[in-house]
């Protein structure tokens, strides 16, 4: 795996083209995985069935040359592991029906075994890295423990996730018990994944960027670092909305950073691109306009970034379930080119 | 109003104490806000009727020592002006029920005038002064262009605008044709508020940390340094989450940034604080804690700025409803202590 270009990428060594791979690569803007998801009551059981979530890991390869697979799955396995009632209502995000609020709650989590309890995501890993045969490699992943609090905590998504930033502030204690829990299964989960074969680590922090540099670094960066510190493959963290704590991020033990599309990507490069690798930042909304304007943004981030190794193309966050196909298709035709 | 600490801080004079004000200071976590509201049947006609405005606004100096006002209205009344169905639909946010999607959509725009059509803020403001007796400063403001276009073009709030993004990368020419419009007629607005009163202008560009720095230069800090260049008063320019583009607002014809919570207020500072005055930036989450958190939060804010003139003390954004009134006075008292 190591002369793969991501992985090469990812540890800053000299590559023959920049790498690539879009989060959320595998789900809805692919026909194919609509056809897949149509056929099953719901999110979730799609998740935990180990064939469909290694079908719709593959599908996007098929179609385009991307450097890296990322197994189908989702960042709340582990709240849905702890029963606290996740379920994906139609349209609306997850809820969780019975969120954390107290002490009491965090206390009253049952003890897990994730090697159990999630087996179901190893073993789509399993069937993912055989199918792959080595051709390129595959990214395992988790929620940051702050970001699964973050749904935890506030029962749903939310635009400003207050209860928990009312946790943060008034009961700090209940909220770091509830963190240091995450982490420790989190750990556990990750560990499995490697050991079922993931080749790279992603850990999403979708919402760390709501914290103040100050609560970001005890909350949710002090977390994220202890799962980096203890993994032993290549881990890239991604905070989205996180730009004025990129040197903290790149200073945590982690191979690559993640960033968003609201820092040009040379800023961010001179800002940590000489410390670890930097993955992004194409603005998912580029997407939706035409193959030409989605080769010229491309070839404007590919050249703010320069000739130094250590950049693997991304965009800054998830693709758009409204994503025309020929457009990817002409992402990655841009980037390779 | 020249020796107003507000207006001194703004010009990066000395003062006596940091000046303060909230924003949203006007609002529902005030009873006697929620009970004047109760009698009336929605949002716009409350907005609409200059002396529940005036009143409105007046109702925080009341209970807190603030340093200035602001008139009491929404970032929205243009769009209602131009009758595209603005509606305040309950628990929902602002709804547009005909949103501009094309370039017929912005020619067919009806021609307003905003001194007739906008009068009543012209009249609340005039009834503010009057009451206010010059005691403090009153703040007149509009939404940013851009973040007008947000909701005129999505229809409704949203955690993305994918709508408008996509027309941004798709459609150019459009975007512009109704951000110059709604620029003009921002102009007329804003310079109707100067005429009747207002002291110092607010814009508020609550959506512009959704683009990229090059995007956010194109078509939101354009629109605004063409409004700030034009306005006889002092201005604040505010993007929320924009904290990778504040040289380029400092560098906008304003006399002071809005920046919120995830920046530290001494980053700002070294980055821009001595061009323009800074105004923010305690995390509104602070105020659900306890009044001891609330002034030492406020405290660290402070300090982190230091001594040097061109601090407005102020949330990074708007005040929650769920803010005990108590926190408010223990914030104040640190402020200003």
């Amino acid at each position: 795996m190591s002369q793969h270009r991501f992985i090469k990428a990812l540890l800053r060594q000299p590559v023959d083209k920049t790498p690539l791979w879009l989060m959320r690569q595998a789900g809805r803007y692919l026909p194919e995985y609509r056809k897949l998801r149509a056929d099953v009551p719901n999110f979730l059981t799609f998740c935990k069935t180990p064939e469909l979530a290694c079908e719709a890991t593959l599908q996007p390869l098929r179609r385009f040359d991307l450097d890296a697979a990322i197994i189908f799955s989702d960042i709340l396995t582990i709240p849905d592991a702890l029963n606290v009632g996740l379920e994906f209502a139609k349209g609306e995000g997850p809820l969780i029906h019975r969120p954390i609020r107290s002490q009491a709650d965090v206390d009253k989590l049952p003890k897990i075994s994730v090697v159990n309890d999630l087996a179901y995501v190893a073993e789509a890993i399993k069937l993912t890295k055989k199918a792959l045969n080595n051709k390129v490699p595959l990214i395992g992943f988790a929620g940051s423990p702050w970001t699964v609090a973050c749904y935890m905590v506030e029962g749903s998504g939310s635009k400003t996730f207050f209860t928990i930033r009312e946790m943060l502030y008034k009961n700090p204690e209940i909220l770091h018990a509830l963190l240091e829990k995450l982490m420790l299964l989190t750990h556990d989960y990750l560990q499995m994944q490697i050991d079922a074969g993931a080749d790279v680590i992603m850990i999403f922090d979708t919402w760390g960027g709501l914290l103040t540099p100050k609560a970001y670094q005890e909350f949710s960066l002090r977390y994220m670092r202890q799962l980096a510190k203890q993994i032993k493959v290549p881990v890239i963290l991604f905070s989205k909305g996180a730009d004025s704590c990129l040197e903290m991020i790149a200073d945590s033990d982690c191979q690559g950073v993640g960033v968003d599309w609201t820092i040009d990507i040379g800023e961010a490069k001179r800002r940590i691109g000489d410390r670890v690798a930097v993955q992004g930042n194409l603005d998912p909304a580029v997407l939706l306009s035409t193959p030409e304007k989605v080769q010229a943004a491309a070839r404007e981030i590919l050249s703010a970034w320069g000739a130094a190794p250590g950049h693997i193309f991304n965009l800054g966050h998830g693709i758009d379930l409204n994503t025309p196909i020929e457009n990817v298709a002409a992402l990655v035709e841009a980037v390779h080119g």
